[in-house]
């Protein structure tokens, strides 16, 4: 795992180079190579690896998807969405490079993904890096993250849509789909067949809920110093968690029943480095 | 040409389907339906046709195209870059959806042109849509129309900059390499060979520097009811354009003298639409 996230880390840094205009370049590596657990990018190697492929074939699409996740947070942080000034204890991008190159800096991830994909795919079967982009463009549009973030914004003022569908809706999208893409592009790239792909979306979207519920639950019970981001603020703005919706014990109980659903599927798969994932997380809600 | 143009907006009347959740869709279709000569999209058409291709093909990604410059046209006029109310004579889009949809809509246009040329181009020799993706991708992102963007907002405030190179390098990035990408992808599309396609590169670069100094020649001398859009704001903004650095009598001779070079290249081809699109603008600076 740890051997993993250092890979990923290197190859982050080897695709952010610097070139001219500087400021865009340095705005877009600040939010990429922020510290994180990487991992989504994780994921899509290990899917990569339970189905005979090559890691090293699956690092440009695992580095897109990194790259994609950081577009949202730098977007979903500007002053006109969220207007969170920290991100993972840092100020977040447009307090550091202002909120114009930010909002070009998240712009221009959302093509360097797939521009790194298909420069650094040349050897691999053109179906298969389509199929791959297929996935990626659908995920990082309206048909998928910015579904979620939409459904989000705008359940925020109104109580009759604050239900169990559009918070299952918000969180497929905003959560889910970028494990799905992970899970799921890693099984392509190692020529996984179409039943298998569909597995990997189905452990994603259980996946992808598990972690909003934990994410609601630490949202609920940690501190700034803990989570390195503003905390306490979905409470106060009154936005849809599961913690809101459910309350905190029923939460963790809904966490656990998935977890026992997802270590199902894993453990089919042989899979120590999406088990110890799994555990990291029950194990820090136990505490 | 008022044929291409027709068959332009009924595709993306087509593409440009309601789904839920409905404002994000509603905002993207807003910008991308605004009425308009849909010049780029047409010349992708007209590339495609002139290399032998069938234009049915081509649609696709000329409709990605004019998705792609409406992104650009939507972030362009959010508050923190050119703060703009009005395009194309209709409030701008976030003074119709709000700035946090408006973004969102930018960023969704972004991947939904991807999306669409990769879902439509499935008969097409799947090298080849690589190859319009890797254009795309390589234009719409910090080595293409972002660069651009980023100089141009660089540059405002600093008169150490103000030179004939940066106006190049600007109006390259912002205005060049979206037809630069119409008029490659459609000789690609067509299944042209590189020599071709680089002419078509060249013919490209002349065009867009052409088109912008046009552009900004009419800002010097239209009014808001000619352009629809906010008049004299460059240069009361201190912007660098064509005009601000060699004078407007200048300018139209340096128009004029690539006009006469984009002709010699046309010639070549036979296009009359092509011809016409020149002869056009042409006409409207003689005035």
């Amino acid at each position: 795992m740890n051997n993993l996230i250092e890979k990923v880390n290197q190859k982050l840094e080897e695709y952010m180079d610097i070139r001219y205009p500087e400021s865009i370049f340095n705005s877009m590596k600040y939010t990429v190579t922020l510290p994180g657990k990487r991992l989504r990018p994780v994921m899509c190697l290990e899917a990569c690896r339970i189905f005979g492929g090559n890691i090293e074939d699956a690092m440009p699409i695992a580095c897109a998807i990194e790259m994609l996740h950081a577009q949202s947070l730098i977007h979903d942080d500007l002053p006109c969405m969220d207007n969170d000034d920290f991100r993972r204890g840092k100020p977040s991008n447009h307090k550091v490079f202002g909120e114009a190159i930010a909002t070009l800096a998240g712009d221009a991830l959302l093509s360097y993904g797939p521009q790194l994909i298909i420069e650094k795919s040349v050897n691999l079967p053109p179906e298969r890096v389509l199929k791959v982009l297929r996935e990626y463009t659908k995920i990082a549009g309206a048909y998928g993250l910015i579904a979620g973030q939409v459904v989000d914004i705008e359940s925020e003022g109104d109580e009759s849509v604050k239900n169990a569908e559009t918070l299952e809706f918000i969180h497929t999208h905003k959560t889910a789909d970028l494990f799905r893409l992970a899970l799921k592009s890693g099984a392509i790239i190692a020529g996984a067949s179409d039943t298998k792909i569909q597995e990997m979306d189905d452990l994603a979207q259980k996946f992808g809920i598990a972690f909003q519920i934990y994410d609601d639950i630490l949202d609920e019970i940690s501190t700034f110093e803990d989570l390195g981001k503003t905390i306490g603020k979905d409470k106060a703005s009154g936005k849809l968690t599961y913690v809101s919706l459910y309350g905190l014990e029923d939460s963790k109980k809904k966490l656990n029943s998935l977890f026992a659903e997802i270590y199902d599927i894993i453990d089919k798969y042989h899979s120590e480095i999406l088990k110890n994932i799994v555990k990291q997380m029950e194990l820090k809600i136990a505490k």
